[in-house]
Protein backbone atom coordinates (compact mmCIF):
# COMPACT_ATOMS: atom_id res chain seq x y z
CA UNK A 1 0.00 0.00 0.00
CA UNK A 2 1.71 3.24 -1.06
CA UNK A 3 1.86 6.09 1.34
CA UNK A 4 3.26 8.76 -0.66
CA UNK A 5 4.43 11.91 1.83
CA UNK A 6 2.02 14.21 0.46
CA UNK A 7 -1.02 12.22 1.26
CA UNK A 8 -1.00 11.28 4.74
CA UNK A 9 -3.03 8.50 5.90
CA UNK A 10 -5.38 8.78 9.18
CA UNK A 11 -5.65 5.68 10.99
CA UNK A 12 -7.65 5.44 14.07
CA UNK A 13 -5.87 4.61 17.25
CA UNK A 14 -7.68 3.34 19.92
CA UNK A 15 -7.32 5.98 22.25
CA UNK A 16 -7.16 9.97 22.20
CA UNK A 17 -5.70 10.57 18.99
CA UNK A 18 -1.98 11.82 19.14
CA UNK A 19 -1.84 9.43 22.58
CA UNK A 20 1.83 7.98 22.53
CA UNK A 21 0.87 5.04 22.68
CA UNK A 22 1.72 2.13 20.81
CA UNK A 23 -1.06 1.14 18.54
CA UNK A 24 -2.22 -2.55 18.59
CA UNK A 25 -5.32 -2.92 16.93
CA UNK A 26 -4.02 -3.93 12.73
CA UNK A 27 -5.76 -1.47 10.71
CA UNK A 28 -6.48 -4.47 8.43
CA UNK A 29 -7.68 -8.25 9.72
CA UNK A 30 -9.44 -9.71 12.73
CA UNK A 31 -8.48 -8.05 15.84
CA UNK A 32 -7.45 -10.86 18.07
CA UNK A 33 -10.35 -11.24 20.64
CA UNK A 34 -7.60 -12.13 23.42
CA UNK A 35 -6.00 -8.85 22.63
CA UNK A 36 -9.70 -6.67 23.57
CA UNK A 37 -9.82 -8.01 26.22
CA UNK A 38 -5.98 -7.47 26.76
CA UNK A 39 -6.74 -3.79 26.16
CA UNK A 40 -9.45 -3.48 28.40
CA UNK A 41 -7.47 -5.00 31.15
CA UNK A 42 -4.60 -2.59 30.89
CA UNK A 43 -7.58 0.21 31.05
CA UNK A 44 -8.70 -1.63 33.98
CA UNK A 45 -4.84 -1.40 35.40
CA UNK A 46 -4.48 1.91 35.11
CA UNK A 47 -7.44 2.71 36.77
CA UNK A 48 -6.87 0.52 39.91
CA UNK A 49 -3.11 1.62 40.39
CA UNK A 50 -0.24 -0.09 41.96
CA UNK A 51 -1.31 -3.14 44.32
CA UNK A 52 -4.62 -3.43 43.77
CA UNK A 53 -6.51 -6.86 43.38
CA UNK A 54 -7.64 -7.63 39.92
CA UNK A 55 -11.16 -9.33 39.87
CA UNK A 56 -11.05 -12.76 39.65
CA UNK A 57 -10.99 -14.52 35.61
CA UNK A 58 -14.27 -15.90 36.35
CA UNK A 59 -15.44 -12.32 37.23
CA UNK A 60 -13.35 -11.06 34.17
CA UNK A 61 -14.96 -13.42 31.83
CA UNK A 62 -18.15 -12.67 32.58
CA UNK A 63 -17.49 -9.03 32.47
CA UNK A 64 -16.08 -8.74 29.17
CA UNK A 65 -18.11 -11.58 27.89
CA UNK A 66 -15.59 -13.89 26.73
CA UNK A 67 -14.33 -17.43 27.50
CA UNK A 68 -12.04 -18.13 30.77
CA UNK A 69 -9.23 -19.38 28.14
CA UNK A 70 -9.53 -15.78 26.77
CA UNK A 71 -9.23 -13.49 29.41
CA UNK A 72 -5.70 -16.34 30.85
CA UNK A 73 -4.31 -15.63 27.31
CA UNK A 74 -4.71 -11.97 28.04
CA UNK A 75 -3.89 -12.28 31.93
CA UNK A 76 -0.57 -14.26 30.56
CA UNK A 77 0.39 -11.45 28.62
CA UNK A 78 0.04 -8.42 30.49
CA UNK A 79 2.03 -10.56 33.34
CA UNK A 80 5.01 -11.75 30.78
CA UNK A 81 5.06 -7.52 30.23
CA UNK A 82 5.23 -6.73 33.86
CA UNK A 83 2.14 -4.82 34.04
CA UNK A 84 0.60 -7.62 36.54
CA UNK A 85 2.05 -10.06 38.91
CA UNK A 86 1.09 -13.08 40.50
CA UNK A 87 0.75 -12.88 44.31
CA UNK A 88 -0.83 -16.11 46.03
CA UNK A 89 -3.75 -17.18 43.95
CA UNK A 90 -4.65 -13.33 42.81
CA UNK A 91 -3.43 -11.39 40.39
CA UNK A 92 -2.32 -7.60 41.11
CA UNK A 93 -1.65 -4.30 39.50
CA UNK A 94 2.38 -4.14 39.39
CA UNK A 95 4.95 -1.23 39.48
CA UNK A 96 6.65 0.05 36.45
CA UNK A 97 9.96 -1.21 35.39
CA UNK A 98 12.89 -0.38 37.17
CA UNK A 99 14.78 2.04 35.64
CA UNK A 100 18.50 1.01 36.39
CA UNK A 101 20.87 3.87 34.31
CA UNK A 102 23.78 2.34 31.63
CA UNK A 103 26.50 3.12 33.98
CA UNK A 104 29.73 2.20 36.23
CA UNK A 105 28.12 2.93 38.96
CA UNK A 106 26.90 -0.48 40.97
CA UNK A 107 23.32 -2.42 40.22
CA UNK A 108 23.30 -1.55 44.50
CA UNK A 109 23.79 1.67 43.45
CA UNK A 110 21.04 1.85 40.63
CA UNK A 111 18.17 0.05 42.49
CA UNK A 112 19.19 2.31 45.58
CA UNK A 113 18.54 5.50 43.85
CA UNK A 114 15.23 4.32 42.59
CA UNK A 115 14.43 3.95 45.98
CA UNK A 116 14.15 0.02 45.57
CA UNK A 117 16.31 -1.80 48.40
CA UNK A 118 18.94 -3.75 46.45
CA UNK A 119 20.59 -6.99 47.64
CA UNK A 120 22.73 -10.05 46.18
CA UNK A 121 23.03 -13.66 46.68
CA UNK A 122 26.00 -15.78 46.11
CA UNK A 123 25.44 -19.12 44.16
CA UNK A 124 28.98 -19.63 43.41
CA UNK A 125 32.55 -18.73 43.45
CA UNK A 126 35.01 -20.46 41.55
CA UNK A 127 38.59 -20.82 40.36
CA UNK A 128 38.38 -21.45 36.79
CA UNK A 129 41.38 -21.95 34.32
CA UNK A 130 41.71 -19.28 32.00
CA UNK A 131 40.47 -19.87 28.13
CA UNK A 132 41.30 -18.35 25.55
CA UNK A 133 38.32 -16.34 25.18
CA UNK A 134 38.58 -15.28 28.79
CA UNK A 135 42.22 -14.40 28.53
CA UNK A 136 41.45 -11.23 26.65
CA UNK A 137 38.60 -10.40 28.88
CA UNK A 138 40.46 -10.83 32.35
CA UNK A 139 44.32 -10.19 31.50
CA UNK A 140 45.05 -13.25 32.97
CA UNK A 141 47.10 -15.90 30.46
CA UNK A 142 45.72 -19.10 29.56
CA UNK A 143 45.86 -21.69 31.77
CA UNK A 144 45.89 -19.02 35.35
CA UNK A 145 43.19 -18.92 37.65
CA UNK A 146 40.30 -16.69 37.24
CA UNK A 147 37.32 -16.26 39.52
CA UNK A 148 33.78 -17.40 38.27
CA UNK A 149 31.70 -15.43 40.49
CA UNK A 150 27.62 -15.89 39.92
CA UNK A 151 25.01 -14.38 42.06
CA UNK A 152 21.20 -13.69 42.02
CA UNK A 153 20.31 -9.72 42.21
CA UNK A 154 17.52 -9.05 44.21
CA UNK A 155 15.28 -5.91 44.68
CA UNK A 156 12.82 -5.73 47.60
CA UNK A 157 13.91 -9.13 48.41
CA UNK A 158 12.50 -10.60 44.99
CA UNK A 159 14.67 -12.32 42.94
CA UNK A 160 15.12 -10.06 39.61
CA UNK A 161 18.37 -11.26 37.78
CA UNK A 162 21.65 -13.21 37.47
CA UNK A 163 25.09 -11.84 37.56
CA UNK A 164 28.47 -14.24 36.26
CA UNK A 165 31.43 -12.25 36.89
CA UNK A 166 35.00 -13.25 35.58
CA UNK A 167 38.41 -11.52 36.72
CA UNK A 168 41.71 -13.11 37.39
CA UNK A 169 42.29 -13.92 40.34
CA UNK A 170 45.61 -12.19 40.35
CA UNK A 171 43.93 -9.22 40.80
CA UNK A 172 41.70 -10.03 43.60
CA UNK A 173 43.73 -12.91 45.27
CA UNK A 174 41.58 -13.06 48.71
CA UNK A 175 38.38 -13.08 46.74
CA UNK A 176 37.11 -15.75 48.33
CA UNK A 177 37.98 -14.87 52.02
CA UNK A 178 37.58 -10.95 52.78
CA UNK A 179 34.71 -10.20 49.95
CA UNK A 180 31.24 -10.16 51.66
CA UNK A 181 29.46 -11.09 48.73
CA UNK A 182 26.39 -9.44 49.86
CA UNK A 183 27.83 -6.14 48.77
CA UNK A 184 29.27 -4.18 45.74
CA UNK A 185 32.44 -5.93 43.96
CA UNK A 186 33.40 -2.99 42.38
CA UNK A 187 33.64 -1.48 45.65
CA UNK A 188 35.50 -3.78 46.83
CA UNK A 189 37.73 -3.11 44.12
CA UNK A 190 37.86 0.34 44.33
CA UNK A 191 38.78 0.44 47.86
CA UNK A 192 40.15 -2.48 49.50
CA UNK A 193 42.47 -3.35 46.00
CA UNK A 194 42.69 0.06 45.26
CA UNK A 195 41.64 -0.46 41.48
CA UNK A 196 40.28 2.27 39.04
CA UNK A 197 37.75 1.79 36.54
CA UNK A 198 38.78 2.86 32.95
CA UNK A 199 36.02 2.46 30.28
CA UNK A 200 33.78 -0.40 29.77
CA UNK A 201 32.05 -2.03 26.49
CA UNK A 202 28.53 -2.90 27.15
CA UNK A 203 26.46 -4.79 24.70
CA UNK A 204 21.85 -5.35 25.31
CA UNK A 205 20.09 -8.15 23.84
CA UNK A 206 16.71 -10.06 24.37
CA UNK A 207 17.28 -13.32 25.27
CA UNK A 208 15.05 -16.23 26.81
CA UNK A 209 16.70 -17.67 29.94
CA UNK A 210 18.16 -21.62 30.14
CA UNK A 211 16.38 -23.84 32.34
CA UNK A 212 18.84 -22.96 34.83
CA UNK A 213 18.70 -19.42 34.62
CA UNK A 214 14.84 -19.54 34.72
CA UNK A 215 15.22 -21.57 38.02
CA UNK A 216 17.87 -19.64 39.93
CA UNK A 217 15.43 -16.29 38.86
CA UNK A 218 12.38 -18.00 39.79
CA UNK A 219 11.13 -16.79 36.06
CA UNK A 220 8.61 -18.42 33.88
CA UNK A 221 10.77 -20.16 30.21
CA UNK A 222 8.70 -17.90 28.15
CA UNK A 223 10.04 -14.64 29.53
CA UNK A 224 11.89 -12.02 27.78
CA UNK A 225 14.82 -11.19 29.24
CA UNK A 226 17.65 -8.53 29.04
CA UNK A 227 21.08 -9.55 28.95
CA UNK A 228 23.96 -7.43 29.32
CA UNK A 229 27.44 -7.94 28.66
CA UNK A 230 30.13 -6.07 29.49
CA UNK A 231 33.82 -5.75 29.43
CA UNK A 232 35.41 -3.47 32.13
CA UNK A 233 38.93 -2.02 31.80
CA UNK A 234 41.07 -0.51 34.62
CA UNK A 235 41.86 3.30 34.35
CA UNK A 236 45.29 2.23 32.84
CA UNK A 237 43.29 0.66 29.82
CA UNK A 238 44.36 -3.23 31.24
CA UNK A 239 41.59 -5.35 30.63
CA UNK A 240 39.53 -5.90 34.23
CA UNK A 241 36.38 -8.29 34.14
CA UNK A 242 34.00 -9.69 32.18
CA UNK A 243 30.19 -9.18 33.18
CA UNK A 244 27.43 -11.59 31.93
CA UNK A 245 24.14 -10.14 33.93
CA UNK A 246 20.75 -11.25 33.10
CA UNK A 247 17.05 -9.51 33.87
CA UNK A 248 13.78 -10.10 34.68
CA UNK A 249 12.59 -8.14 31.13
CA UNK A 250 8.99 -7.64 33.43
CA UNK A 251 10.80 -5.61 35.77
CA UNK A 252 14.02 -3.85 34.41
CA UNK A 253 14.35 -1.37 32.08
CA UNK A 254 17.80 0.30 30.95
CA UNK A 255 18.65 4.11 30.54
CA UNK A 256 21.46 5.72 29.09
CA UNK A 257 22.18 9.87 28.23
CA UNK A 258 23.23 10.52 24.16
CA UNK A 259 25.35 13.56 23.62
CA UNK A 260 24.75 15.19 20.61
CA UNK A 261 28.32 16.69 20.43
CA UNK A 262 29.76 13.20 20.33
CA UNK A 263 29.04 12.18 17.70
CA UNK B 1 21.79 -23.44 50.09
CA UNK B 2 24.61 -21.86 51.54
CA UNK B 3 27.58 -21.16 49.82
CA UNK B 4 30.19 -19.74 51.65
CA UNK B 5 33.19 -17.70 50.21
CA UNK B 6 35.82 -20.17 51.70
CA UNK B 7 34.51 -23.06 50.14
CA UNK B 8 33.97 -22.55 46.71
CA UNK B 9 31.28 -24.86 45.06
CA UNK B 10 32.43 -26.40 41.75
CA UNK B 11 29.56 -27.60 39.12
CA UNK B 12 30.17 -28.90 36.21
CA UNK B 13 29.62 -26.42 32.89
CA UNK B 14 27.92 -28.42 29.80
CA UNK B 15 31.35 -27.58 28.10
CA UNK B 16 35.38 -26.80 28.66
CA UNK B 17 35.94 -25.62 32.17
CA UNK B 18 35.68 -21.49 32.41
CA UNK B 19 34.12 -21.14 29.02
CA UNK B 20 32.05 -17.54 29.30
CA UNK B 21 28.70 -19.69 28.53
CA UNK B 22 25.61 -19.29 30.37
CA UNK B 23 25.29 -22.32 31.89
CA UNK B 24 22.20 -23.97 31.00
CA UNK B 25 21.73 -27.12 32.98
CA UNK B 26 20.26 -27.30 36.51
CA UNK B 27 22.41 -28.19 38.97
CA UNK B 28 19.29 -30.07 40.88
CA UNK B 29 16.50 -31.13 39.51
CA UNK B 30 15.44 -32.80 35.82
CA UNK B 31 16.87 -31.41 32.56
CA UNK B 32 14.41 -30.54 30.20
CA UNK B 33 14.62 -33.25 27.34
CA UNK B 34 14.40 -30.85 24.58
CA UNK B 35 16.86 -28.40 26.20
CA UNK B 36 19.21 -31.39 25.97
CA UNK B 37 18.37 -31.46 22.33
CA UNK B 38 18.61 -27.67 22.03
CA UNK B 39 22.06 -27.72 23.39
CA UNK B 40 23.29 -30.64 20.81
CA UNK B 41 21.66 -28.72 18.17
CA UNK B 42 23.04 -25.00 19.03
CA UNK B 43 26.89 -26.95 18.49
CA UNK B 44 25.32 -28.87 15.06
CA UNK B 45 24.87 -24.86 14.75
CA UNK B 46 28.58 -23.71 15.66
CA UNK B 47 30.04 -26.73 13.39
CA UNK B 48 27.99 -25.52 10.38
CA UNK B 49 28.35 -21.83 10.38
CA UNK B 50 26.21 -18.90 9.06
CA UNK B 51 23.88 -19.82 5.97
CA UNK B 52 24.14 -24.13 6.07
CA UNK B 53 20.65 -25.57 5.62
CA UNK B 54 19.96 -27.51 9.26
CA UNK B 55 18.94 -31.54 8.47
CA UNK B 56 15.18 -32.30 8.72
CA UNK B 57 13.35 -32.16 11.72
CA UNK B 58 12.72 -36.17 10.55
CA UNK B 59 16.63 -36.38 10.36
CA UNK B 60 17.51 -34.70 13.93
CA UNK B 61 14.73 -36.85 15.81
CA UNK B 62 16.42 -39.72 14.46
CA UNK B 63 20.21 -38.66 14.86
CA UNK B 64 19.30 -37.86 18.69
CA UNK B 65 16.56 -40.37 19.40
CA UNK B 66 13.73 -38.22 20.51
CA UNK B 67 10.72 -37.51 19.26
CA UNK B 68 9.82 -35.00 15.90
CA UNK B 69 7.89 -32.81 18.64
CA UNK B 70 10.82 -32.53 20.74
CA UNK B 71 13.16 -31.55 17.90
CA UNK B 72 10.64 -28.70 16.84
CA UNK B 73 10.15 -27.36 20.58
CA UNK B 74 14.49 -27.07 20.50
CA UNK B 75 14.09 -25.46 17.22
CA UNK B 76 11.33 -23.03 18.09
CA UNK B 77 13.85 -21.73 20.50
CA UNK B 78 17.18 -21.54 18.63
CA UNK B 79 14.65 -19.57 16.23
CA UNK B 80 13.44 -17.25 18.46
CA UNK B 81 16.84 -16.76 20.06
CA UNK B 82 17.62 -15.37 16.39
CA UNK B 83 20.43 -18.79 16.07
CA UNK B 84 18.43 -19.99 13.17
CA UNK B 85 15.64 -18.32 10.87
CA UNK B 86 13.27 -20.23 8.64
CA UNK B 87 14.38 -20.00 4.96
CA UNK B 88 11.49 -21.37 2.41
CA UNK B 89 10.44 -24.83 4.04
CA UNK B 90 14.25 -25.23 5.72
CA UNK B 91 16.06 -24.15 8.16
CA UNK B 92 18.99 -22.31 7.94
CA UNK B 93 21.70 -21.10 10.46
CA UNK B 94 21.54 -17.27 11.37
CA UNK B 95 24.26 -15.05 10.81
CA UNK B 96 25.01 -13.19 14.30
CA UNK B 97 23.18 -10.30 15.85
CA UNK B 98 23.69 -7.14 14.53
CA UNK B 99 25.34 -5.28 16.99
CA UNK B 100 23.61 -0.92 16.74
CA UNK B 101 25.49 1.31 18.74
CA UNK B 102 23.40 3.68 21.26
CA UNK B 103 24.01 6.69 19.86
CA UNK B 104 22.49 9.65 17.81
CA UNK B 105 23.97 8.40 14.79
CA UNK B 106 20.95 7.37 12.69
CA UNK B 107 19.31 3.83 11.85
CA UNK B 108 21.05 3.83 8.61
CA UNK B 109 25.21 4.87 9.86
CA UNK B 110 24.60 2.04 12.26
CA UNK B 111 23.80 -0.64 10.26
CA UNK B 112 26.02 0.44 7.21
CA UNK B 113 28.40 0.63 9.79
CA UNK B 114 28.03 -3.35 10.02
CA UNK B 115 28.15 -3.87 6.55
CA UNK B 116 24.73 -4.22 5.81
CA UNK B 117 22.19 -2.37 4.13
CA UNK B 118 19.52 -0.45 5.41
CA UNK B 119 16.03 0.55 4.60
CA UNK B 120 12.78 1.95 5.50
CA UNK B 121 9.50 1.88 4.13
CA UNK B 122 6.65 4.45 5.01
CA UNK B 123 3.55 3.54 6.82
CA UNK B 124 1.96 6.59 7.71
CA UNK B 125 2.83 10.26 8.15
CA UNK B 126 -0.11 11.91 9.74
CA UNK B 127 -0.65 15.30 11.63
CA UNK B 128 -2.18 15.12 14.92
CA UNK B 129 -3.01 17.37 17.92
CA UNK B 130 -0.38 17.52 20.39
CA UNK B 131 -1.58 15.75 23.83
CA UNK B 132 -0.23 17.10 27.51
CA UNK B 133 2.58 14.07 27.09
CA UNK B 134 3.77 14.90 23.62
CA UNK B 135 3.73 18.50 24.44
CA UNK B 136 7.36 18.08 26.75
CA UNK B 137 8.66 16.12 23.69
CA UNK B 138 8.25 18.02 20.86
CA UNK B 139 7.58 21.94 22.29
CA UNK B 140 4.93 21.97 20.74
CA UNK B 141 2.02 23.62 23.12
CA UNK B 142 -1.33 21.59 23.60
CA UNK B 143 -3.85 21.30 20.57
CA UNK B 144 -0.98 22.24 18.04
CA UNK B 145 -0.04 20.27 14.80
CA UNK B 146 2.46 17.40 15.88
CA UNK B 147 3.69 15.13 13.01
CA UNK B 148 3.00 11.66 13.87
CA UNK B 149 5.58 9.45 11.51
CA UNK B 150 5.87 5.42 11.54
CA UNK B 151 8.15 3.49 9.64
CA UNK B 152 9.34 0.24 8.83
CA UNK B 153 13.05 -0.25 9.43
CA UNK B 154 14.60 -2.50 6.86
CA UNK B 155 18.54 -4.40 6.48
CA UNK B 156 19.38 -6.24 3.91
CA UNK B 157 15.71 -6.31 2.82
CA UNK B 158 14.27 -7.74 5.71
CA UNK B 159 12.02 -5.77 8.28
CA UNK B 160 13.32 -5.78 11.31
CA UNK B 161 11.77 -2.80 13.19
CA UNK B 162 9.28 -0.09 13.68
CA UNK B 163 9.93 3.49 13.76
CA UNK B 164 7.37 6.14 15.07
CA UNK B 165 8.82 9.33 15.48
CA UNK B 166 6.99 12.85 16.58
CA UNK B 167 7.96 15.76 16.28
CA UNK B 168 6.20 19.16 16.12
CA UNK B 169 5.24 20.41 12.58
CA UNK B 170 6.35 23.77 13.34
CA UNK B 171 9.94 22.14 13.27
CA UNK B 172 9.75 20.37 10.55
CA UNK B 173 6.14 21.98 8.27
CA UNK B 174 7.05 20.37 5.03
CA UNK B 175 8.00 16.97 6.19
CA UNK B 176 5.42 15.65 3.89
CA UNK B 177 6.31 17.25 0.94
CA UNK B 178 10.28 17.27 0.89
CA UNK B 179 11.41 14.71 2.67
CA UNK B 180 12.32 11.19 1.59
CA UNK B 181 10.44 9.24 3.66
CA UNK B 182 13.36 6.05 2.89
CA UNK B 183 16.27 8.82 4.20
CA UNK B 184 17.46 9.28 7.71
CA UNK B 185 15.20 11.91 9.06
CA UNK B 186 18.19 13.23 11.13
CA UNK B 187 20.04 14.17 8.34
CA UNK B 188 17.32 16.22 7.05
CA UNK B 189 17.06 18.16 10.58
CA UNK B 190 20.50 18.30 10.05
CA UNK B 191 20.95 19.39 6.35
CA UNK B 192 17.39 20.94 5.67
CA UNK B 193 16.86 22.42 8.66
CA UNK B 194 19.79 23.29 9.94
CA UNK B 195 18.75 21.55 13.44
CA UNK B 196 22.09 20.24 15.39
CA UNK B 197 20.99 17.70 18.52
CA UNK B 198 21.77 18.27 21.69
CA UNK B 199 21.32 15.96 24.46
CA UNK B 200 18.83 12.70 24.51
CA UNK B 201 17.53 10.46 26.66
CA UNK B 202 17.15 6.64 26.00
CA UNK B 203 15.63 4.00 27.44
CA UNK B 204 15.53 0.57 26.72
CA UNK B 205 13.31 -2.52 27.46
CA UNK B 206 11.94 -6.15 26.52
CA UNK B 207 8.44 -6.39 25.01
CA UNK B 208 6.47 -8.57 23.07
CA UNK B 209 5.05 -7.19 20.08
CA UNK B 210 1.58 -5.78 19.79
CA UNK B 211 -0.97 -8.22 16.28
CA UNK B 212 -0.40 -4.63 14.76
CA UNK B 213 2.89 -4.44 15.44
CA UNK B 214 4.19 -8.20 14.45
CA UNK B 215 1.51 -7.63 11.10
CA UNK B 216 3.91 -4.92 10.12
CA UNK B 217 7.35 -6.51 11.05
CA UNK B 218 6.18 -10.08 10.13
CA UNK B 219 7.58 -11.65 13.69
CA UNK B 220 5.48 -14.18 15.46
CA UNK B 221 4.24 -13.33 18.91
CA UNK B 222 6.33 -14.94 21.12
CA UNK B 223 9.39 -13.36 19.86
CA UNK B 224 10.83 -10.85 22.18
CA UNK B 225 11.46 -7.61 21.04
CA UNK B 226 13.57 -4.37 22.27
CA UNK B 227 12.03 -1.54 22.53
CA UNK B 228 14.04 1.70 22.26
CA UNK B 229 12.16 5.16 24.13
CA UNK B 230 14.32 8.15 23.16
CA UNK B 231 13.56 12.19 23.87
CA UNK B 232 16.17 14.61 22.25
CA UNK B 233 16.95 17.93 22.87
CA UNK B 234 18.26 20.57 20.02
CA UNK B 235 21.35 21.96 20.88
CA UNK B 236 20.08 24.97 22.51
CA UNK B 237 18.60 22.09 25.27
CA UNK B 238 14.69 22.07 23.47
CA UNK B 239 12.93 19.65 23.30
CA UNK B 240 12.96 18.30 19.60
CA UNK B 241 11.37 14.94 18.98
CA UNK B 242 9.77 11.44 20.89
CA UNK B 243 11.06 7.97 19.12
CA UNK B 244 9.57 5.31 19.90
CA UNK B 245 11.56 2.05 17.97
CA UNK B 246 10.62 -1.45 17.97
CA UNK B 247 13.65 -4.01 16.89
CA UNK B 248 13.40 -7.94 16.59
CA UNK B 249 14.94 -8.91 19.26
CA UNK B 250 16.59 -11.80 17.32
CA UNK B 251 18.21 -9.90 14.97
CA UNK B 252 19.59 -6.59 17.33
CA UNK B 253 21.62 -5.80 20.29
CA UNK B 254 22.76 -2.95 21.28
CA UNK B 255 26.08 -1.44 22.48
CA UNK B 256 27.43 1.55 24.63
CA UNK B 257 30.42 2.46 26.03
CA UNK B 258 30.55 3.30 29.33
CA UNK B 259 33.51 5.78 30.77
CA UNK B 260 34.81 4.78 34.43
CA UNK B 261 35.71 8.85 34.83
CA UNK B 262 32.19 10.02 35.02
CA UNK B 263 30.74 8.77 37.51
Amino acid sequence: MDHSPGHPHPHPHPQAPGAPVRAGVPEHGRVPKYYMVKTRIAALVEELGEGAVLPTERDLATRYEVARETVRQALRELILEGRLRRQGRGTVVAGPKLEQPLSLASYTEGVRLQGHTPGRRLVSLERVPCTPALAAATGAAEGEPVWHMERVLLADDERVGLESTYVSVARAPALDGDFDPDSSFYAYLRERLGVSFGEADERIETVLATPREALLIGTPPALPMLLLHRASKDADGRPLERVRTLFRGDRFSFTARLDGGKR
